[in-house]
């Protein structure tokens, strides 16, 4: 059976590294949208509805740590993934496909491309696999998707000291964030039409600037 | 890819609705397994780790409605399907092939055969895709299943009464149940050689024996 995935041109996704300043770049975007008088509903992954935050909490184990129950158990890498897609599933079906059928523009911190960055090149996970995850129980893919893209030192160097306790992720080691770099950025190279990259490394103004610029062009070229 | 199925010899599921009597058929085996001087793992789905349990609370949301915090929040299909597969990719990894590598034998209350009957049959979700999921995260298969089957109604009243709230499965209609146990019948048909058809409506104590012969044909099939 397949199953179509639908690109919707009001749904937008940032992606990237840490410290690549995307909690800026949302910012920004949302500003730009509301000053054209578009509703705008910001959503994060994984996550981004009550049930599918509570997956986020047993994928990223930030929660254990905190509790002070001892070492937090190992996460399959196959477990992984169906828990980030388990929670995607969620998260289109209450909230994404909703805020698109009532008009709302949707921006969302993270989506599909990670999966396939961090599960896939990460992990070392089959992309067929995810690909067939995305089609099964997702359906759906943002129309622009934004790469803040960063040298992988400079991003931890940012973004260390930000959290108490670095959650599963975090706690990687840099060869794993190199392949996820190198994974959005072939990602991003396949699929001009979606992606726009943006430089990272320059000052929070000048990214704030591509964003918006990108921005402009996206809803310019729907017209 | 393909990842092969291994049936393991001294892995042992049961399946059946609610009200059969898995639990005291679970007594009987391992009580059976222990006369016989073999280490048991009795085990249960979903859960089984700790992990694989905090994901079994996601899916049944028996806690969401004891904490009072009003409805909770619908599960899609296809959210539960892979919340399952995730807790099971744990589950297998963490505490069935360990035990099973040391020589023990597994008894799992509920395995594979049920996401087909209940996300395939039960929920109508695609069995292709629940066929990949068991290679791509389970890669294992019980020896031997006991199918303890039950007229619905009467499974139902019997296990009536037994929680003060209904689970998120325990709360589907009669036809619901219908098809889950049709599913399994069927695949107790398709499968003989690894599938025993218990007949659950008589006395527990015919079903323990009916259990326990079972058992006893296995182990000698084994030598």
């Amino acid at each position: 059976m397949s199953e179509a995935i639908l690109a919707h041109p009001r749904f937008i996704s940032l992606e990237g590294g840490e410290g690549a300043g995307k909690s800026t770049a949302i910012a920004t975007l949302r500003e730009a949208l509301l000053r054209r008088g578009h509703e705008v509903v910001l959503t994060r992954e994984p996550g981004g509805t009550p049930l599918a935050e509570r997956i986020r909490d047993l994928i990223l184990d930030t929660r254990d740590s905190l509790r002070g129950e001892g070492e937090p158990e190992p996460l399959a890498a196959e477990a992984e993934l169906l828990l980030v897609f388990a929670a995607r599933a969620q998260h289109v079906r209450r909230v994404i496909r909703p805020a698109l059928q009532r008009g709302a523009f949707v921006v969302s911190d993270r989506f599909t491309d990670s999966s396939y960055a961090y599960q896939g090149d990460g992990r070392g996970l089959d992309p067929a696999w995810i690909a067939d995850l995305e089609r099964r129980a997702v359906g759906l893919r943002p129309g622009l998707t934004l790469l803040l893209d960063l040298d992988v030192r400079e991003g931890r160097a940012r973004a260390s000291g930000r959290d108490l306790w670095p959650d599963r992720i975090e706690s990687e080691q840099d060869d794993f964030f190199e392949r996820v770099r190198a994974g959005f950025r072939r990602r991003a190279a396949a699929e001009p039409q979606r992606f726009r990259l943006v430089d990272a490394s320059r000052a929070p103004a000048e990214v704030g600037q591509a964003v918006a610029a990108a921005l402009d062009a996206w809803l310019e070229a729907q017209r």
